[in-house]
């Protein structure tokens, strides 16, 4: 039996899956799944659609993960699109649609694959798919969800590959072993309103306010660590809405986002904004607030044996040696890497979340290829 | 005759005078003061209505000016007053309304001065007023407007007292012999909007910003002058409207305003702000683009012969010696300035702009006191 991603992801296309809808794609990979023999269990949490399917015994001293998503971005205004983005359609070597390359084509490269590789070779060992319908929402009750039932139903992974887009601009050029961290911290600087011409009478909130931020933005972190480039600091927003030319105001709110690698913590770099903060705060007497939101820590998988045959699984089918990245932005392997070893390698990225997005069809059976070496490798 | 200055408050406040309306104010004084010989001359210019009234023959060598302005501020949301803002409603020492200190009572007050003194005394020289309907708005064809058609029209004073509240809390401890000039600058820093994973593929207008913004807040502009305070700026916003925190916006924009002494002109502050705009727009590599507006550069009318009587008027009057002062906001005295020496001399101005505005009726007495002392010192 030969299974085709390509049909398989012009199925899944074709389900309205916008995060936190299902649109029919984990029951259509159920059924898949379930008939090539896997045990399939929805893991649903808080309306958060999620697929647990594992071949093979449970607790397998070599049981392979493979982690992706289903659900996707929303299309925006569908009069920009050339193509139905719900339509699958194929216009020369593309296919066009939303989660065409973020990642329904992953999923169905690492479905089919997995589907006819148990068929073929009865494996000495597990195969488990955790596929969730929420990694573009909140992604609380997604990939945490299946890892926290699995713990708590004995279920585990040796080594997991997340098959989210991992290459810049060509097929092959780079596998993700590690992600940085991210950051959000929130600040409102409290001050005293009054007239511009009486200074003395108020307190103002905003010179305090670019103090902090500048000493922030041009604080350099580190410069770079082992596996990482160096940690980045941006100011996203400061807002005011102040209208009044000759009104001191009393408070000024700004955000920050750091992208940071593992030379800090979520925790060490807060205790550091916090001393910055007070420091400013004492400074010119204000009050200045901070909220904090720590979206993952950084992590890395050390290069070894599991990153070693991915990348010869990608040379054997691309021609290319993959670059072993920690650039980028966030991906449901934040939660995975606290529960064992793990490695991004997917397709080209360029299109996601974009009007158009579209996946080379040649590629989907080159990803298919690479995931069956993969196997084939890890069960040899 | 004695002209009631209380009575004449109150018939003033009752006329709905909100900028740009003229309300019945100036037809009142018109009439009042042409009765008592004025030559009345209404010197509208763009729908802004004011006053010219000259008692004495044109181009006498003393002609002393008063000036003021009949206009109010709006009254806000009058469910929050106590007393109708246009009723001249007297409940115990004070009379409630808006304009009743801010400055229907400091018009009153010269005008029944003017009137009286004139009748009394038939001084050899001249007494001039000009009232204006527009000192709150954007007074760009009020008092301007009243001194381009005297010079026009061959009309000159010898010096000018502007009758604004010039006195912090106490009656007597204030008059104003110049003021600060002010300058709003507005920026906005054009970067090039990306990600905050990969803020190498954007530029960040933010920290140019903050950068740019701190260095002029903690700039020491001058340490005071002879007769002023030192110069001050404020930030009054910083505005850039990104709600995605993974997202480095492509622009921000500030606006800063900046009140100045004898020790800078508006021209060499804003040649200041754009060298540093300038010094930020290299370090970073983004666009600063700038946009000012000079209200009103400083003035001072050095203590003499003309600042002295008025000190000597009020100290009879209250048995207060008044400070000189040069602090505090803009008034139309900035434009009569060009004209002739300018002196501010006026009531307590603590409850100007604010809801259940009030003036002490007995003040109102007194500065009428004090306007006809100098004007009979003047003339003696």
């Amino acid at each position: 039996m030969t299974t085709c991603p390509v049909e398989l992801t012009a199925n899944l296309i074709r389900c309205p899956s916008v995060t936190p809808d299902e649109g029919g794609a984990l029951v259509l990979l159920a059924d898949l799944l379930g008939q090539a023999g896997f045990e399939c269990t929805r893991v649903d949490r808080n309306g958060t659609p999620n697929l647990f399917a594992r071949w093979g015994a449970k607790g397998a001293e070599k049981s392979f993960g493979f982690n992706g998503h289903t659900d996707v971005v929303p299309v925006g205004d569908v009069a920009d699109w050339t193509y139905d983005p719900f339509g699958a359609q194929i216009d020369g070597p593309n296919m066009y649609g939303r989660g065409a390359c973020d990642m329904k084509s992953g999923v169905a490269a690492f479905a089919a694959a997995a589907v006819d590789f148990v068929q073929d070779k009865q494996p000495d060992g597990a195969i488990i798919l955790t596929i969730t319908g929420d990694e573009e929402g909140p992604a609380r009750d997604g990939t945490v969800a299946l890892l926290d039932w699995m713990d708590a139903n004995g279920e585990r992974m040796s080594d997991c590959l997340v098959g989210e887009p991992t290459c810049p601009n060509e097929m092959g050029e780079m596998i993700k072993i590690g992600r940085r961290g991210s950051l959000t911290a929130k600040f409102t600087i409290i001050g005293q309103q009054g007239h511009v011409a009486y200074p003395h009478r108020a307190r103002t909130p905003m010179a305090p306010m670019v103090r902090l931020m500048d000493r922030l933005a041009s604080h350099t972190l580190d410069t770079g660590t082992d596996h990482f480039d160096p940690s980045t600091l941006q100011i996203t927003t400061i807002d005011t809405g102040n209208a009044a030319t000759n009104v001191i105001p009393n408070q000024v709110k700004s955000t920050i986002n750091i992208r940071f690698n593992d030379a800090h913590t979520g925790d060490s770099l807060i205790a550091w904004l916090r001393a910055e903060a007070d420091k400013v705060a004492a400074e010119f007497n204000v009050e200045v607030q901070m909220t904090t939101n720590i979206s993952g820590d950084s992590f890395v998988t050390e290069p070894g044996a599991f990153s070693r045959m991915i990348v010869s699984a990608v040379q054997a089918v691309t021609g290319k040696t993959p670059e072993m990245s920690t650039s980028g932005g966030t991906s449901d392997a934040r939660f995975v890497k606290n529960h064992c070893p793990v490695v991004e390698c997917g397709l080209v990225g360029t299109s996601m979340h974009q009007v158009d997005e579209y996946v080379v069809v040649e590629q989907i059976h080159q990803l298919k290829e690479i995931y069956t070496r993969i196997l084939t490798d890890y069960f040899a």
